[in-house]
């Protein structure tokens, strides 16, 4: 069988697509109060959950992160989540804190304190604000409900600077069971290929091992989250998690044709989130879509568009319709991987514009409709090997830094 | 003897300082014609002179960069350079138009081919313009003359979009002998720390081995253009190059206190160059000097010191004047360095802002000064080793974006 075509996608689908989640999302006076924010959110699922994540590789780990690898091997009912306040570089309070913030939703929820993950994003080395948290626990556990709406609500409480929630979900059938993926992200400022580096919520109404989850999203997260930069800053913060509830009654067996179509499932929801914190990114006004072929491995593959994206004057020239190819070329060469300058094919859309380390003498007004697009698809055949993949970036806006030069105020 | 006492600043100094060269520069219809614009430059020595460098490591490396290589063994008289076109990505058409650039100067100056070094700058992927190359070699060469001005002349023909001239001179007598050294740069876009990543063009009246002299080259670059970020990208041209010619009558022996003195020199031009550099980039309006102290060894101060300096949202910070010390910690955390976070002090001016992982309290108006001047000092001590360096990137501004986007327009 065709896996692809059992696999639906669900319009306006999320993290409560699946069967037997809740959400919630609200304001609790973090963030500013502009009739609009929501700064804390609630995942539940309605029973415990196997669960598996990956998390930031920065030294300085905020202290939620530390709390969720811990508990991962739990079985999980319930993800508290707060935007505004990183609860990151402020010492051992961080991590007392977090302990805290999980307690009183457990109490809430009337579940072990052990089955409650807790993450945080915002502004780094400022003491949580136990107070806001407390009355904010208060107001999602409430409020849980399964509704998309709900869903929706809980994907705004997770935003920083990001414009709009991230969202996606898929459905399938196979051997007579249906069974859903969705999920949620937060993206905007300090992405980049190195995992993690955003936060992302994943549910299931399989049930499977461990094991099994954990592998599934490590490679999912291999080919979405650590393929999008924006800025090249990995933060403090970061994880993508995974719960499995098993509340579509199937339990899912590994190197089944229902764990491909599970697997597939997965990596669109994640490339579908990848793809949004991209075109999200901080004063964002075009996608480059950034495709690379012919590598001699992923590693390599994942390093030059690790370059090429980070590349300020890369960002800069597509963000002024410039099609400068030469920056691109000259970010492959710093890039540190070792290959043949003179076997990269380069093209903007299907255009070819460089080949054997030169300029093909294309035609500028070929060009220019490619560059003028809200997406740039730009392709790189090394000729070196069978890798392909697909990597996600954006320009460089005056936009980017406004936003940045006062994140705090 | 302190060598530093024997060392004096020539005000206005530059490459024309020592005796026995010569330079020039003027226009020759490469870039815009704006009244003010030079696109050639000319550094003459009236003596065979003994040459080192180093040069850029990306893997697309400018044809010219490959024959500077080749000739580096050879005594040297001359340095031809333009600006506006980098002779780069134009496949083996750029090695000849190198060759016959060079060639053109030789004949001109009445000196041997292979006594040249020819060197470009500016746009990637087109063709040099070889007739105005040509009519530009007949102006420089008949310009060419050992005052301060015909120096400044020759710094304005090598740059881009720097705003400034870079040159730095000192003079020194030791055991009653008295030489100089004097350089000049561009730099602007495309600075980042892995040598070369811009131009850089030094002159002393001393005469020493090849070896000497690159050995001491290597070190200050170490010290100097090596610890400059300004985007992080590295070009297909980069370079630094010294001549040195004996005008003064000095040679000088290795290990000696003359010696110390010229390196001592050379490393003080290098690092005003680069100072230069970082002050000069696109859109900038503040120098950071970052101090890395306690740090276990050379590579691992300079490989913190470039994620901080080429972290965009410390660039953005800096720019909005804002004491966000949690992206300092986080950048150092992604550097890829492995130490403690916890023995970390950080310092924005003297004030120390975070320890133990954590903020300290400080006052956050007592910081604003500091982050208010033109030039922001910050200090990171690692508390870990003996090794101190200090390094230079500025702020991201919006210039930055808008010089960028239409850089070939």
């Amino acid at each position: 069988m065709d896996p692809h075509e059992h696999i639906q996608k669900i319009p306006e689908g999320g993290i409560t697509s699946p069967r037997g989640f809740q959400a919630a999302g609200a304001y609790c006076g973090i963030k500013k109060d502009n009739g609009v924010n929501k700064d804390i959110s609630l995942l539940f699922s309605e029973k415990p959950a196997a669960a598996a994540g990956t998390f930031t590789q920065n030294l300085y780990r905020a202290a939620p992160v530390e709390l969720c690898r811990e508990r991962l091997k739990n079985p999980i009912q319930a993800i508290i989540i707060n935007s505004g306040n990183a609860n990151a570089c402020v010492g051992s309070n961080g991590y007392d804190d977090a302990l805290e913030m999980g307690r009183q939703t457990a109490r809430k929820l009337d579940v072990p304190e052990d089955s409650v993950l807790v993450a945080s994003t915002g502004v780094i080395g400022e003491r949580l604000p136990l107070d806001n948290i407390r009355s904010g626990i208060e107001k999602v556990a409430s409020n849980l409900n399964n509704s998309q709406e709900a869903g929706d609500d809980a994907g705004r409480g997770i935003l920083t600077t990001d414009t709009a929630i991230k969202k996606s979900a898929y459905r399938s059938t196979v051997n007579g069971v249906t069974f859903t993926v969705g999920g949620m992200a937060k993206g905007s400022g300090m992405i980049c290929p190195n995992m993690a580096t955003m936060l992302a919520y994943i549910t299931t109404d399989l049930s499977m091992d461990r094991e099994v989850l954990q592998e599934s999203l490590q490679k999912a997260v291999c080919h979405s989250f650590n393929l999008v930069t924006v800025d090249g800053d990995t933060s403090t913060n970061d994880m993508a998690v995974v719960l499995a509830n098993g509340a579509s009654g199937e339990v899912l067996e590994k190197d089944t044709s229902a764990h491909e179509v599970f697997y597939l499932m997965l990596q669109k929801v994640c490339r579908d989130l990848a793809y949004q914190i991209a075109a999200d990114g901080e004063g964002v006004n075009k996608v480059i879509s950034l495709q690379i072929k012919g590598a001699p491995n992923y590693e390599d593959a994942r390093t030059i568009a690790q370059a090429v994206l980070n590349s300020l004057l890369v960002k800069t020239a597509i963000h002024g319709e410039d099609a400068n190819w030469g920056r691109i070329l000259a970010a492959m060469g710093y890039s540190g991987v070792d290959f043949d300058p003179h076997k990269v094919d380069l093209y903007l859309g299907h255009i070819k514009v460089a080949g054997s380390g030169q300029g093909t003498g294309f035609n500028e007004e070929d060009v220019l409709p490619i560059l003028q697009g809200k997406e740039v698809p730009i392709t790189i055949d090394m000729n070196a090997g069978p890798e392909e993949i697909l990597a996600w970036g954006n320009d460089l806006s005056h936009d980017y830094v406004s936003i940045n030069a006062d994140y705090r105020s």
